[in-house]
C-alpha cells in the first residue's frame, strides 16, 4: 500500500506551497523535489492566497514565525481549506515560547488541519500544555519508548479525536494516528537528530504525499514517515569514514531521490495498532 | 571568446549585490564564490543603496518577495542605474501570482534592466501575459523545442527590442538574445531541474560575468549560461551510484569552482542565430 | 586545555539562540549540531526574549539585518545580559554600510558583549572607523601578517580593554585576545574563504563553547577558532579530485562532527602572547 502512496507522488508531481522557516527551507525544497513533487515558497500576505490556489497542498511550518508571516499562514490556510487542499502544520518549537504555542493553537482553531507533524514535546504541549520542549528538539523525558507505547498511542488517538487532525509524532519510535488507528513505525536512525531540519523535510514531503493520495491521508502520512526513516537508514549505509552530519543530510535527500515504491514497501517497518 | 569572459571574472573578482530569496540564497552565494566573484546579500531599505554602491552589479530575484523587500529592489536598482552598474532581474514565479507579475513588470518599467533571466513561462508572461507558469517551474506547454525554435527566437528578439534588455531564457534549449542576435545553447542536463535554485545560481553568476565584462553583455550572459550547463554536465559525470539531487547540487557548484576559460570554451555548445 | 573546552560542549549540549542572517543559517545550525550543541533560531521581537531565556547563550549576527530584526537583537541581548548568558556579536559587513556600522556599535554600547568575532576589516571599523571592508570580506590591505603581528596584537588588546569584550579576529592568522593575553592561531586553509559563511559557522560554534565553559571565555573562544581552522585542514585533506567549495563546506562541518578533544589538542597550532 505504501508502494502506491509513493508512486502516486512521482506520477502526479504535486505542487506544494510552503510557508516555512529560513533555516531549513532549502533542504525542504530539495526533499520535495527528490520525492517527485514541486515546491513553491511564498509568505507575503499579498501573495499567499494565489500561490496556494495554484498548488495542491499547504505546508505551514512555524520555525521562524514572525509578525508578517503569521497572518500569511492564516490567509493561505483559509484559502486551502476553501479549495479542499490538504493542510499540514509543523508546530516547530511549540512549548518553547508563548508566541509559538499560541500561534500553533490558533492555527488549529481557525483552520481545518489535516495533519499535525511534530516531535512528542510539541504535540504534548498542544494536547495538554504539559510538554517540556527543549528548544526545537524533543525533551528526553517525553520520549515515546517501548515501555510507554500503549499510553502514547492512547494519547495520540485521544488528541486526534479531539482535534479531528491526523497526528504524526516523530522520534525514535514514530506514531501516525487518527482517532481509531495508529501506525507504529520503527524506521530511522538516531543520527538523524544531528541534522537540522529532518523534521521540516519530512513535513514538506508528507504534504506532497497527502496531495497525491486523496482520501487516504492516514496511510499517506505513514508512508511518508516510513520513507523518511528508510532514507535515513539507506543514507547512513552509504556513509564513508569521516562523513558527518553535513554529508548525511545530502545522503538522506539522495536516498529519497532514488527510492521507488517497491523499495519503500520492502523497507517499511511498521505495525498497525 | 567565452574563455575571456570567464577569465575576467576570476581576474577581477567582482562584488555582486544580491536581493534574493531565502530558499536558494546559500547556493547563490557559493556559486558566486565558485566562479571567482564575491557575493553580498542585503535587502533592507536602509542598507541597499550603500551596499549597491560598493558593489559592481545588482542581482534582483523575486523568489520570496515581500512588502519590505520590494521597495528595496527599487531603491537598489535606481542607485545601480545611477552608477552604471549592470542590473539583472530574475522574475521567479512571474505568472504564478499577480504580485509577482506586477512587481517584475514595475521593475522593468522603472529601472534599466540589463538582463532578464527566467524560464520560458516567466518570460512569456512578461512579454505577453500568456505564460502558463506552473509555480516556479516552466510549463511543459511553453518549452523551447527544436520544432518551435524559430518562433521562440523571434519572440525573444522582439521582446528584447521592446524592453531594451537582454533576455536569457533557460530550459532544455537556452536562448540568450538581444534585438539582433540570439545565442542558442544546448549545454546542460534535464536532471538540473530536480535541484532547487539552479536558475537562481545562474542569475547570481551571470551578474558577476556582466560586471567583469563591460560592453560585452550579450556575450557575457551567454558565457554564463554555457558555464552553468557545462557544470551540470561535468557534475553529472562525477555522480556515484546512489547520489541524487542533493549531491548533484554540490557537484555543479564544485564544477564551476574548477572551471577555467579553456574548459568552458571547449565545452560550450552554442550557435549564433 | 582546549581538549576540555571541546569535551564540555559534547557533555553539556548547550542550547544556543541565534539571530542570524538567512544566507548561512543552515550551515550555522548544522555546525552547532556537529560540535554537540543545539541551535534555535528566532528573530521576532515577540519571541526572542523567551527563546533566549531557555537557551544558554546568544549569537547575534548582523549579516542580513533589517528594521524588524534589529530591535530583536537588542531585546534578546538585554535578556541574555540579565540572565548572565554569554553574548557573541558577529558584525558582518561593519564598514560596508552605515546601518551595519551603526548597529554593531549600538549593540556594543547597549549590551555587554562577551566576544566580538569578525574579520580584521570589521574590527578595525569598530575600533577606529578605519577599516576598508570589501563587502563582507576583509580587505587585503587590512590583513594580519607576520610583519604587522605585533601591531595587530596591540590593537586587539587595546580595543579589548576599551570595550571589555574578547576579540576574535579571524583571517590567515587568527587573534583571540582580551586586554592582557592574545592567542595567535595558525590553523586553517586559505580555501575556507571561498565558502560562504565559515565565519558565521565559527560564531555559532564559539557561542556553544562559551556556554559550556563558564569563567574561561578567552580559552573557549580560542579553542573554537582552533577547532574551526583544524576542521578546515582535515576537511581539505579529504577532498577528492573535482571537489570544490560546495563539497568543502560539507567536509568542514563533517570534520567538526568527528572531532574530539584529543584531536583538537593535538592539531591546535597557537601561541599565547
Amino acid at each position: 500500500m505504501f508502494r502506491d502512496c509513493m508512486e502516486r507522488v512521482r506520477q502526479t508531481a504535486p505542487l506544494v506551497h510552503n510557508i516555512t522557516n529560513y533555516v531549513t527551507v532549502n533542504d525542504v525544497a530539495n526533499m520535495i523535489l527528490a520525492c517527485g513533487a514541486s515546491p513553491i515558497m511564498s509568505d507575503d500576505a499579498d501573495d499567499v492566497e494565489e500561490i496556494t490556489s495554484i498548488c495542491g497542498g499547504l505546508n505551514i511550518n512555524i520555525g521562524t514565525l514572525n509578525r508578517h508571516t503569521i497572518p500569511s499562514m492564516f490567509w493561505a490556510g483559509k484559502k486551502a481549506n476553501e479549495l479542499g487542499h490538504p493542510v499540514l502544520l509543523d508546530p516547530v518549537g511549540a512549548g518553547a515560547s508563548r508566541l509559538r504555542t499560541k500561534t500553533a493553537k490558533n492555527l488549529m482553531k481557525k483552520l481545518r488541519i489535516d495533519v499535525i507533524r511534530g516531535n512528542i514535546s510539541e504535540i504534548k504541549t498542544l494536547a495538554a500544555g504539559s510538554g517540556t520542549t527543549r528548544g526545537v528538539d524533543a525533551d528526553l523525558a517525553d520520549s515515546v519508548t517501548e515501555e510507554n507505547l500503549e499510553q502514547m498511542i492512547a494519547l495520540g488517538k485521544a488528541f486526534a479525536a479531539e482535534t479531528g487532525s491526523i497526528l504524526a509524532i516523530t522520534g525514535a519510535i514514530d506514531l501516525v494516528c487518527d482517532e481509531k488507528d495508529c501506525y507504529v513505525i520503527r524506521n530511522g536512525r538516531p543520527e538523524m537528530g544531528r541534522i537540522t531540519g529532518t523534521g521540516c523535510q519530512l513535513s514538506g514531503m508528507m504534504t506532497a504525499f497527502l496531495v497525491a493520495n486523496p482520501g487516504r491521508a492516514l496511510e499517506a502520512a505513514a508512508a511518508a514517515v516510513c520513507a523518511m526513516g528508510l532514507a535515513g537508514e539507506i543514507g547512513w549505509s552509504r556513509m564513508q569514514p569521516g562523513d558527518g552530519n553535513a554529508t548525511y543530510r545530502n545522503r538522506i535527500i539522495d536516498a529519497i531521490f532514488h527510492m521507488d515504491g517497491a523499495v519503500l514497501e520492502e523497507g517499511a517497518k511498521y505495525e498497525l495498532r
